[in-house]
């Protein structure tokens, strides 16, 4: 709903923009939504060149955008850096391509991969940098979804901290099929995020300034996952970081429903009696593990940050 | 019990020897041992000057090999690379500091640090590039320990495959405190390696060229794994690598025993009944973890190599 890259560029750049060569991540728009057209803009800048990164996947502009600007006589150069720019965009071009948010499951873990002692204690497995890292996903991803479990449990806010002053406050999602959360749970606070409430049914007493949205339960007495995230898309919401329990975790993994996972790993052991990763119900066979691909590894503070990316079957 | 490396190298160079700069790893030795001493050699082929890059920690040594060289007119450098030769000389230094093997436990898990299916199946978990690099690991230690219950389960040969033809082949080492390893077990079978069998009692029908060894068994009947260890330090074992399962892998860490993991992490995920890293029974607040320091990481094929020490508590 805020103005496009493209217009606040040029109202900075002023007269400089005149001739000047345009870099952008993603194909301008050529139709009225919320703004209008940022080739509007460009052209009545007076731009040089414009260098696209990748085309728009949103079928409302689609290569138009780029018709237009070469119809007004500007030279167009599509491609450069297209890797870089479709990893920018994910988010816009999952919801755009698949009618989903792009999900990244983080999780905080030792070496033997548990996030938690049985007695639910987890303050704190992985260190300060990995928790500001953290802090840097939720705001990249624009919207954190967790369970009623958790916030039941540990009452977090899924606010950013400790970031620059611009970043942006994500949206707060909590899955609550059987809406047990209460009004005053912190992740209801008042704010500049959204915070929707995917429940099960008709919602009673929902909070205020809080949006609750409705999807069907399995038969076994949970959220449809895929369509409450067919929900979310519907709403804009382009990436979403799923920091919940191992049982929510487990059910996003198994219904292929995660893009990328995002491991802290501490340099720790916590034993058997530790709470795991995610809970994958009958997982009996090595043929039925889920495969990943690892992206990234890297150290965060004391911490190892492990990226995967699951295969899908 | 065969030649030291300065007889080796000094035979290999014959006469270019007079004058030369000799780098050596650890101080020669000046005793009699089984060997005659290399301080006699270097002496006696003439050499320039000896980099040590430390002190042997024999305390029939300690410093009389450089003595005995300086004394001959020889220059002695001592210090060169020295991190680096503590390394190469860990099993050494383990076993005349401290009077027991430096202790390398391996583990091949799943991102959810699973080493196998609750029906034991593991075939394979890590890749072939991990299992190759854990034949070298088993090399490098030169004995490798294990259970009964690994060896009743999965039969392992615990040999090295793969490598140069002069490549060792490992000592095996098997924990069967109660004697249920049976005779026909392939970790048994005849070679180049000695064979330790790490019993609780006076052993019943040893198998042909396997050497009982006898220790004491705690209240819970679990063998005294300090002792065992001191017992194979008697026995000139320097180094042993830990492929156990999890019960015998989380007794070792308890009681401080481990120098050194090696966990290669494949890019899977095989849920919360699989079987753990190692059983740490009584651990349930987060202030009795066991803490680790990264050492380091790469990929090993497609898999994560981890090595971690762990911090004494």
């Amino acid at each position: 709903g805020h103005a496009h890259a493209e217009v606040l560029a040029l109202a900075e750049a002023g007269a400089r923009a005149r001739g000047a060569d345009v870099f952008v991540s993603l194909e301008p728009c050529a139709h009225h939504g919320r703004t209008p057209p940022c080739i509007d803009a460009l052209l009545g800048a007076g731009v040089g060149r414009v260098w696209v990164a990748m085309q728009d996947p949103n079928p409302k502009v689609a290569g138009r955008g780029i018709a237009a600007l070469r119809a007004g006589g500007i030279e167009v150069d599509v491609g450069l850096m297209a890797a870089e720019a479709l990893r920018i965009n994910r988010g816009f071009v999952s919801r755009m391509a698949r009618g989903r948010p792009f999900v990244t499951l983080k999780a905080g873990i030792s070496l033997d991969a548990r996030t938690a002692m049985s007695s639910g204690e987890s303050q704190w497995i992985t260190g300060a940098d990995a928790r500001a890292d953290v802090h840097r996903l939720r705001a990249d991803a624009g919207a954190v979804l967790t369970g009623s479990g958790t916030v039941l449990a540990d009452d977090p806010q899924l606010s950013v901290r400790g970031l620059e002053a611009s970043a942006r406050e994500p949206d707060r999602i909590v899955v609550d099929t059987r809406m047990r959360v209460p009004i005053s749970a912190r992740v209801w606070a008042d704010g500049a995020a959204r915070r929707l409430w995917l429940v099960g049914g008709p919602p009673t007493q929902c909070p205020k300034g809080v949006e609750a949205v409705t999807a069907a339960t399995t038969e076994a007495g949970h959220l449809d996952l895929a369509e409450a995230l067919r929900a979310l898309a519907e709403r804009e919401i382009n990436a979403v970081l799923l920091e919940c329990g191992p049982q929510l975790a487990g059910a996003f993994l198994q219904q292929g429903l995660v893009d990328e996972i995002v491991a802290y790993i501490a340099p720790m052991l916590l034993g058997h009696d530790a709470r795991p990763l995610a809970l994958l119900p009958g997982m009996e066979r090595l043929s039925q593990a889920l495969h990943l691909q690892w992206q990234d590894v890297r150290q965060i503070g004391r911490d190892l940050r492990v990226t995967a990316v699951p295969i899908p079957a």
